[in-house]
């Protein structure tokens, strides 16, 4: 038998990968959960039939959505994590001895159950002390905390679905007043490649820059999404993520990662030119 | 009609492109070459089934592949490249004034011709004066010649089928032995992510470590090309592509690219941890 699984970047690409087993397959409240294991990718898990995480190359992208801002702000100790039910964010965020608190605000609970029996890999840190998890939608999170967070991560699925709320104006200026002086957020930023993922990124452009005082995009390669082109958006209110990265201090902790290093961090932020043209394109 | 091509990057993944219409197929005496219309990528081609060039991206590998070496040294005068059908880093080339010969070594007659009559983007300079196209094995002329260049630019298929010599030592030997002392040598490298490519850029610098001064590895993302995460090499007599790098001079020749710039330059030689761990193991 010949059991493929495949994800389309439009009407006319996909990417097929051939699945030994399907491990489990849901509707919940909120999307379509389901989990398979593969030869080439190992266990790998999508969101209404997107693809969201791989044993073989998570590691990409939770390296590429925490270690950013923790080499621009070794000193940040109250984080705020949105999304990220599969728990690689939270992972690599506890390996950091300053980090005092995370709160993971994830709408869809079963996401994070199953990722706890299906992915251990990733959701190995969820049980941390210094983790508090809120299921509920992130939206409402940052319209009612009173909290201080010197880092928001944004880590969540497409701005369809469930993920919708998490890229508008009213989101981004309450995340902004829940930083700290020295707050940084951090959101993935979809794809330059194909129209559909290139159109949300414009427009979450348009929306961060008039929030934010610092305002960058950097890339990842991340070969089982759309593209293999993945962007993420860094802004701040005080730091500029090439001139102000504290590579030393970074290094100095000696922190194992398989994708990030500080040659990379400053080399992430040099965006091919066609990119550098669409982050000043309106719709 | 539902009309596919797909191109397997291991038995367990490909990558599908919905084709509008074949526009050619023919096995010429060294491989199979097809042309194919799709609505993604518009025209694109492919020998032995495997992804050469679309007319949506080509701009990006024919970019990373010749404005690098050129940034480093615009000095250069003599090049020599081989394989490269297509034209595009013929095109690419013909834009600087500076160069006086540049000498193509495809060994398929037919990849150019056919390249001529249906993706006219690509080829459409070589019938500048400065080219002079040869119709032969690479690794013969490289043997054979008693030029000298400062450029060599390999721009070949996989090495397996007919680029396969375009790999070895005796090759890159020969290169070393034609390259002036500013010479330097960029190669297209695979990709570290999937099993059969990551084999053939381990072995690949191998040999070009042992033989050259300087060796480093850059990066692009390339959608349709296996992962999308496309390395090429960069080996030179006496240049580091970075430190030597000459931004204000090649900003100043005013050339428009889509996706190369110097920034990027710079930052494509900062690679991610696992590849650069990759590049020390031994096969």
């Amino acid at each position: 038998m010949e059991f493929w699984y495949s994800e389309s970047y439009s009407d006319n690409v996909k990417l097929s990968i051939k699945v030994d087993k399907q491990l489990h397959g849901e509707q919940s409240d909120f999307q379509r959960i389901d989990f398979f294991e593969s030869k080439e990718f190992g266990r790998f898990f999508t969101l209404d039939g997107l693809m969201m995480a791989t044993e073989k190359d998570e590691f990409i992208y939770h390296d590429m959505i925490t270690h950013t801002a923790l080499a621009v702000n070794p000193g940040i100790r109250n984080v705020l994590v949105i999304g990220a039910g599969d728990g690689g964010t939270v992972r690599e965020l506890t390996r950091y001895k300053n980090i005092e608190k995370i709160h993971m605000v994830e709408i869809d609970e079963r996401v994070v159950r199953l990722c706890e029996e299906y992915l251990p890999l990733t959701a190995s840190k969820l049980k941390d002390s210094r983790v508090s998890l809120y299921f509920q939608d992130g939206l409402e999170f940052v319209k009612k905390s009173q909290e201080k967070y010197d880092l928001i991560i944004v880590d969540s699925t497409d701005p369809i679905g469930p993920g919708e709320g998490l890229f508008t104006m009213d989101f981004y200026t309450d995340c902004y007043n829940l930083l700290s002086d020295e707050g940084i957020l951090i959101n993935q930023h979809e794809s330059p490649y194909y129209d559909k993922d290139r159109k949300e990124l414009i427009r979450t452009r348009q929306k961060i820059k008039k929030i934010f005082e610092i305002s960058r995009v950097y890339q990842a390669h991340i070969p089982t999404y759309p593209s293999g082109h993945w962007l993420f958006g860094f802004a701040s209110k005080k730091y500029d993520p090439v001139k102000d990265i504290k590579a030393d201090e970074w290094n100095n902790m000696g922190l194992e990662t398989k994708y990030y290093n500080t040659d990379l961090h400053v080399g992430s932020f040099a965006l091919p030119t066609y990119v550098n043209e669409l982050m000043e394109e309106e719709l």
